[in-house]
């Protein structure tokens, strides 16, 4: 069995290590031996252990019969996209762990390889090496998905875990994962929700069985947490942690990707440092969760090559998930029902006049009062916090 | 596609009950209906929703050439064995959440179905209704197992979870356990640690791809733990948990059933109740996790609902396990490593003499000392804890 991989970067090249290290256990599980035959990338790579396999041309790799399996591993929508489509319009069946590629174009992706007679899955696009997507169209299958929560973004628990345990700012725990790799020099797609974001939007899409567009998802990130903020959370027996949710309503997915305040009695809440979970409650299952790595390059590449023993034990089958092109109109998120944790610098007379008895965190500090409301819908909410105006920060409760 | 259940005890009722309430969910994954044409049990049901489905000789559903599905949810290893195995002479494939069965007979009953060009599958049989089993044969495929650590056990931890939560000793809470339904009325498969030894050597077969004997692995369950136990274990900052474990040791595996002091840094520790989870570290993935309800009508029935759509999905497609019957030798227990919590009626002077620098726990109590020992091997502590001799207590630290 002969696979490429397109794009010889972090987890790229950890595929490759993958299917080095695992080479003897990968061939018994398969009765046949998965032989790399390519590796596109545009760079040189003098002395690597592969260094026969490299080409710069993807349409090589796409003409050559031998090649059943590609992996891409180069990130962003173009020319991700482009090769992908071109290798499973050649009869190639395509692993990616790109979550751009997959919000944006799995849809399209897989009914061309629908089209083609081969397979297109993505098992490390959403949650890292946890087997999340498997899990969904493959397990939980008696199952009316009620709820998803995730922790799906490394670099932000990371920081969140940091600010929690060492009392520090956003900006100094930000510039600290920076200088060990945990973030990136533009800390943007993580920091302000839009990988979870992309996430649960392919998880809701698996789920629902057509295509999430994840603009429709309400996103807030961490960039405005504060120490104050984990000091109330302390406060209240809480953590603070990024969680990407999809909920069902009726015939849809409610979704949300926002910091929470969550409690101990939570297993979310326990999730620390670089590790993800996905919180999945099914009708009859009743809450479920999968833990792990959510990033680095040997958890996802581990993700990839279980895709590609997959793939390989599926050459000349084609296994439906029924993950649709028709767009699923998502539940109006103003209707989501919280209780909302608000730090303002209004009167508490005011604030009793507003939101009635709320229950009070506080810290003492000057010229500011923490509570927490009752549920209501967010559509009120808004409504309330902007009457009662002085509004320093809001933090959901899960 | 028909589909027939033998024993509708609880699960196999529940296995109904979730085919009827998530029939048009079912219907759509797999583009045809799912229907229940039999139910094999001795007893009558009058006023049943399937009434008419009713057996009495599993024969019946043997010659029924419409039927290509069996659940089996009998229990225990006969007649069920017998029923299952004429089921994939006929050329049925099997589903079972019988632990016994598997443990038992599991490489046999794959080898009939590999003869037959049928599957037979058992999500269920371990783990209720967490996903393990296709997770360690599906997903984490491109990975060699290092490690499993499972609570696979509802009985025992919600035991455990409420001695430590209320300080009650062990029979009280086996009383009220039985009362609530959570403990049988004789227990001694759950708080011995029988039914966790089967999981486990279940577990342990699937990721060795050879055959554990349960009877090879050392098993302790939680009757001798004490309310004072519990107090040790606070002292220490340690929850009790009766822990499953599997430890890749060259060509093979070294396991042991028992309870463990465990810390909060471990997600396992934060396992309560009746729930469930399973830790699988992989050498490239590292520690994942699978959390979920172990037991219940409900959670478990999903399971087994989960295999029907895969047996539904793989008719004419036999899906390779690669668990032989040849067995695996494990490796020697007494080399296993671990330190120590020791509650002792020796004299301090006496523990030092066999101990040596010992971490000591106290709780002040008369006639007895705690310590936690450096790691050694299980023959080294036998061989000095003999020696000491006065031994109250002895429990590994995870």
């Amino acid at each position: 069995m002969k696979a490429a991989i397109m794009g010889y970067g972090t987890i790229g090249s950890g595929v490759a290590k993958v299917l080095d290290t695992n080479r003897d256990i990968i061939k018994a599980r398969l009765g046949e031996e998965l032989e790399l035959k390519y590796i596109l990338d545009l760079r040189d790579f003098p002395g690597d252990p592969h260094e026969d396999c490299f080409v710069k041309d993807y349409k090589k790799i796409a003409q050559d019969e031998e090649v059943q399996i590609v992996v891409e591993t180069m990130g962003g929508v173009e020319p991700a996209f482009t090769f992908v489509k071109e290798m499973l319009e050649a009869g190639k069946s395509v692993t990616t762990s790109n979550k751009a590629l997959v919000a944006d174009k799995g849809a399209e992706l897989m009914e061309i390889a629908d089209k083609h007679g081969v397979n297109f899955v993505f098992e490390a696009a959403v949650g890292g090496g946890i087997p999340i997507i498997r899990t969904l169209t493959a397990c939980l299958t008696g199952d009316v998905i009620e709820e998803i929560d995730a922790i799906c973004n490394g670099t932000t628990n990371y920081m969140l875990t940091n600010m929690e345990q060492f009392g520090s700012d956003y900006n100094e725990i930000l510039a600290e994962a920076q200088a060990l790799g945990y973030a990136e020099k533009d800390p943007t797609a993580d920091v302000e929700g839009h990988d979870s974001c992309r996430k649960i939007a392919i998880l809701t899409s698996l789920i629902s069985g057509k295509t999430v567009d994840f603009n429709d998802i309400p996103t807030e990130g961490i960039s405005k947490i504060s120490s104050t903020d984990f000091k109330y959370a302390k406060e209240m027996g809480c953590s603070i942690k990024l969680v990407a949710r999809s909920v069902k309503e009726g015939d849809t997915y409610s979704c949300r990707v926002a910091p929470f305040m969550i409690k101990p009695e939570q297993m979310l809440y326990h999730v620390a440092g670089v590790m993800n979970a996905v919180s999945v409650k099914g009708n009859m299952l009743g809450e479920s969760m999968y833990y792990g790595a959510g990033a680095g390059a040997l958890p996802t590449a581990s993700a990839v090559v279980g895709d590609m023993v997959f793939l390989a034990r599926n050459t000349n089958r084609q296994v439906k998930i029924g993950w649709e092109a028709e767009k699923l109109t998502l539940a109006n998120p103003l209707e989501q029902r919280y209780r909302f944790f608000v730090r303002t610098s209004a009167l508490q007379s005011n604030i009793e006049n507003e939101f009635g008895n709320v229950e009070y965190a506080s810290l003492d500090l000057d010229n500011e009062t923490g509570f927490v409301t009752a549920e209501m819908s967010e559509a009120e909410f808004e409504e309330r916090a902007a009457a009662l105006g002085g509004i320093i920060s809001v933090i959901r409760f899960y």
